[in-house]
């Protein structure tokens, strides 16, 4: 997953997109850059890890000019390396060209044939450049013309924000599978993944960029265009459930109440026999407490989360298994010990590290141990975007729910229904991509998504 | 204020020193260190910033031997200097010596007097290295007898840890001001400052260290003597108010459950007219959680913590002010528009944060904002290890409730009483410092509590 | 300049590229890059700086396989950013390019051009990557050809070695401006721009690459051709003069031998009237040597080369001026005190430098300070890749000899005259070129050699 | 070895201080440290590595004052680590004292046994650390008589620069074993090891400070003492031989017109049949050039020195062995093939370096390869600084100088005998320390000088 921004018309370009990736650390934590354009020249700045490690403010100096982009990417396996931190930046003829790509194209591996073919040569694995070389390949010469047919090649998922020198250009795919906002600070217009990045930056919401849309920023004007036949829309429901920001609104609508209604839901679908009611921190948390609230039972948090725990950790030499679980989240034993618990969780994807936190509440003298889940079990990968694991992971794909619940070491376990997963969204069940649940893919896919495809998901 | 933890008699000391000093990295994000002996010699790794980023795999491997001492410290004004760096290791005849320590001495000005008179050369402004002098210029042979003798020369608040060689040793000052536990891992006796750090390493919780008491640790054997006449107990109560870790217990009690008690308290104390109980996270909200339930007012999460906050932060060149504060917390709108809005808060310090975070609150379209506060007004300095500004800087030491009400433009303020914060603790009154509240510090203090003293604590 | 090195069918490869950039260090200091190929991938190590700070244990372990190249890149005013270092690698439909490269293509501007009007990208501004995109764009199926068709596309000076997979190319313009020499050690082949390197890994040296040659070099085995009609060879005299290490042998002869020749010829053209004859150490040691025993005057080290002297350097905020010149030689007074001193240096090219030089042995007591060159004055820039600054900059390029020896506040200066340079040489004077000394350039020179052009040389 | 450098009274003490340093780096290269004192508090910056690398604009600024002192210390085995870096600095009632030494006290384990006894911790195993408990343990008011109180219980080899707040005290031993020049800056008096740190920074010398002679500078006046008893000279004849740059005037004398001189009696001692001369560069390189001129045989530079041989250098993993040797000098084929060489070396300690370079000479073709070195064998170990190996390593200590010749593979050795070595020196022989040859030492020796106290010389 990756989290992607860009503003142009604003004499602190570069840093309001620092802070925009600031807000969208959650979107990707593995590496980051920022691209800036100053009339005449690109700057770029970009590193492994987090935001605040990379960007210095002797960085930040260098980022001159009006329009910049940016982007935080997630971890997947095997492309951790430093040639892929996006935004992708190159020079041509026709100036320079910047991209930071939120998704993934399902039509990758035929689309890099061709342009190798025509004599492109690849520095990176990233969707990112292959946007570019679509770019550099058209001979169209108006750039509005040149970069539809430029989109109009790629298949599959994709938010984008590109800096065609000092344009700011933003598109989402017909489906509209991943979010993107649009924003206004001081005249300037911004785009966004969520509207958490304008929170902090205090620009004003203005609307979402829709399914299929095209823009054109330049000095403050802003030009739409969608230029591509509509299609049924695709929102990706995972964002809602588990990826997105709770304060942040997306697809127009706020996340954290959604999710406290899925917890309301299901508290009505799960009859828990239980004395305490309490979150997974932070994933659950608001779920648990629509889940407290509609069934009338006391909210405890009964496991408090390690603010420091980032991502290197020395583990001790022996029993080290399941050590990386248990120093984010301690339990509070005088909270646990003796009652009936019902933990709630947002969702369970290979199992392992679930069992894990089950298992500490169950040794904090827990006496009888439940959890619901506030979607349904998880069967299938995503070709859009998200970083699932395969199939042969994910525990749900595998197993019924009863054999879930035993492998947990739990007295029951309960998952949201689809049609309660559907009915506690903040808009009707047509406008969401559910293909993690049901399967329902809902573009074709090539026969050819291969390990490479998974590796270049951005 | 600062984090302690010791281990002897455990082939794996340094690496649970490690883990046990992450489980107390919120007593101190300053610096760090830990000191380990290997039966020969002493090997010390320390650094600036937090545990995490300061050890590596390669320097926890130096760190050989079964007994170790680690401590971190909390950035205080004037001496952030990596000189100051704890444990304080010293080579000496008798052999080495590292010291950790979690408090503040009184007579630190006319202890170092006299020690310098007598030819000592002070390395560092820290308290843990008065000890050391101490110890080293005493001439009672035996080990145990030099330790109470320089005990018996230092003043005020301390919980140490020190390393006599193989030999941990515990102490806590006659009045018990900071807290200090006894665990046990795999039949090694091990010291903490609160409970969180056994969870950690999976070390059983024995006893509290007692007010006065001094333990010997050498091969998994322990011995313990109160050797200093005893005195009224004065266990600071604003580890339980905002310091310790809620999955915490100290001096014996769990932290999370006191919070939850104070909100209750406060709830029946401030009548609150309003729509949604919230808290500041994460400071209110175990208080928040009581609050609501017993005023039987809906709880939101009205404010979102960003998790990635760290201590670098590049702010924006215009409109700074108060970006550090807003970068922590985003308000959901959608949660607060229109709501009347009471804010749970643990306690007012200086109250510019809080005033800032209150503005947000109502940016984002709170109909009226109250706050509720779980302890009463703080009106006097600390001379026992908490980090408050001076009385100048204490909001509450200068103006009244109303005035603070006015100051933080809040509909309504209403702070918990002296009498409702004690009853709502888990041991009798006279068991507390109450001293930053009334004014009525429990030992004498010298003259000479001067801007010195102030940069030495620890 | 730069220099470059490559080895094919060797266990080590990128350890003997590592060593063999270690003695050529003097070709470039500013960056270096090493990348090699393992049957499968291709590895890349680079960074800005000297090999020795670059590469680590960790890095050189990285790189795997039997083939690899390397590349050190001199400072050139502009360009130095870390983009522009050199191997450049590519992954490409037909495997993975990597280039180095040492001299400066004189119609880059045109061909760059052609390539992006056809749709490539370009990710830096070097020589390098233009012979990528040369080698991606061409429909040839044999890799032979296709080289060859790359290279017929290139005009002006170039030694190259590329990485085609684990094929080792090296190519030598027509003209022959760079050497590049080919060695063996072990069975395999090596490539190098100059002797040192192989004598530094025991490889001996087989001979050198000629003009218009190129060698496909796989699995210990060597094939040449010699696509391109003969020209008339135009060996750099400046090599010999200044920029090859005196132990190396380039264009097959001796470098130290021949600058002590340059240093006697010079003695029986200039009639110096001195006690002592010394050199600026250490660029006119060996033509000092040769000049003394010659002219039968003792020769004195008059001035002694401070062996830490590096790029950074940090210097005194007053009196700063000509600091970096003094800080790296320092005279001995009780040699020079009250003699008459003949100072031999290898060149003057901007005069700057050797102003200061000579006012420090003014300063340490000399009677009376004469200067001899052992080349002519340097009036003309150097397209096909010195360094040397525009003609502007040049002193020769607009001064007398008179007015030079009065800038340099000189009591006499005598440059080598241009026959007695080239009978100095060991090899005819047809065969090399003297443009900077004559401004005869050997090749058509297109009307854009534009600044741009000069930022880009390799 | 250790070099040192003093200043008071100068606005750019610091940077003078860098400067010193930078010009006396080859008297140590493991570490660097400088000490200012700002009129109020003392300012500290110190790293391992050599000076360029550890100082940087910032660490500059923050070295506030008009005086300063600094310290470069050489690598001695088992104790390089960071801890031990000079200057020690001390906070004291009486001030803050700071110590730079060069030289080794003979009395360091009874000394520091009585100041452990008296109460005093040591931070450090350096000598200079005694001297300032020394200082804090003395009870003398004056602080001169506090420094000669301390002084005096020193034995052995010392030059000392100390910085007692803003007074700068310069102090030798009264053999005066080490080196200590005075020299003066606008003004302001300096301390250095060596002449060619004054010749940097411009200051002009003064004269050396004399054995047992004690200086006090503040503020521009200088007061000088010389308390002890008049003994006997015994200035280190090897600074003369090998240690002091060419370019410096040390005990008053040139040090490259004397190791010339010692070349010349070299020539007239030792026959050498040979072809030509050359010098292991840059150690014999002075001493090669009066032995061919006083011989009358041509002086060839046979071997080159790689100039960017640093400290770290990544080695071929297979055929290492003497790889460091060879990387550093490289033969000249052309030059020495079928030749009759006589090598000219300075000294030979432990004799496998020099055997490796042999080799080489060889190897390049040289028909007959002899040495001559231009002091006598080195026997005996140095108590008073000089780090050479124990007894067993030093190679002369073991074997006569046919084995020498033997096992180094030559045609012929040859050393300089002690009284030519004595005559070429530009002082009365009995103002030297030749114990090194002669093993007679000018002082007594404690039984216990074990491998403890060598691991703590400066």
């Amino acid at each position: 997953m990756c989290g992607i921004f860009g503003v142009s018309g604003h004499a602190e370009a570069a840093r309001l997109t620092y802070l925009g990736l600031y807000a969208l650390q959650h979107r990707g934590e593995e590496s980051a850059g920022i691209v800036s354009f100053d009339g005449k020249r690109s700057h770029a700045q970009q590193g492994m890890g987090l935001v605040a490690d990379i960007f210095t403010e002797q960085s930040m100096r260098s980022l001159r000019g009006e329009a910049a982009i940016g982007h935080v990417r997630y971890s997947t396996t095997g492309s951790s390396i430093e040639r892929n931190v996006q935004p992708f930046l190159a020079n041509h003829r026709r100036g320079t060209i910047s991209v930071a790509h939120n998704g993934n194209f399902t039509n990758t591996v035929s689309l890099r044939e061709e342009l190798e073919e025509a004599g492109s040569i690849f520095q990176t694995t990233m969707d990112s450049e292959i946007v570019v070389h679509c770019l550099a390949q058209s001979k169209v010469k108006d750039y509005r013309q040149r970069m539809i047919a430029a989109l109009a090649r790629l298949e599959g998922a994709y938010s984008l924000v590109l800096l065609l020198d000092d344009i700011l250009v933003g598109a989402r795919d017909p489906h509209g599978f991943r979010p993107l906002c649009l924003g206004r600070k001081d005249g300037a217009y911004v785009l966004a993944s969520e509207t958490c990045a304008l929170d902090l930056i205090k620009a004003d919401y203005v609307r979402d960029i829709e399914p299929g849309e095209v823009v054109f920023i330049q000095k403050k004007k802003l030009e739409s265009v969608k230029p591509f036949p509509a299609v049924k829309p695709a929102y990706c429901i995972f964002e809602f459930i588990y990826f997105a920001r709770p304060d942040s609104n997306i697809f127009g609508q706020n996340v954290y109440q959604t999710r406290k209604r899925l917890g309301q839901t299901l508290a009505a679908e799960c009859k828990a026999d239980c004395d305490v009611v309490m979150p997974i921190p932070d994933s659950g948390t608001s779920a648990a407490l629509g889940f407290a609230q509609a069934a009338g039972i006391p909210l405890e948090y009964g496991m408090i989360r390690n603010h420091y725990v980032g991502r290197t950790f020395i583990q001790p030499s022996q029993g080290a298994r399941d050590f990386k679980v248990k120093v984010k989240l301690n339990p509070i034993r005088d909270v646990l010990r003796g009652k009936r618990v019902a933990i709630i969780e947002d969702s369970i994807v290979r199992g392992t590290t679930t069992r894990v936190r089950v298992n500490t509440v169950r040794q904090a003298g827990a006496g009888k141990v439940c959890m619901c889940v506030s979607c349904p079990p998880l069967r299938s990968p995503c070709f859009y975007g998200i970083d699932f694991p395969s199939k042969k992971e994910l525990i749900a794909a595998r197993r019924s729910v009863e054999d879930i619940r035993a492998y947990l070491e739990l007295d029951g376990l309960c998952y949201l229904s689809l049609p309660g997963m559907l009915q506690s969204m903040p808009l009707p069940a047509e406008h969401f991509c559910t293909a993690c649940f049901t399967g329902d893919y809902p573009t074709p896919l090539p026969k050819k998504i291969t390990k490479d495809i998974l590796e270049k998901r951005g």
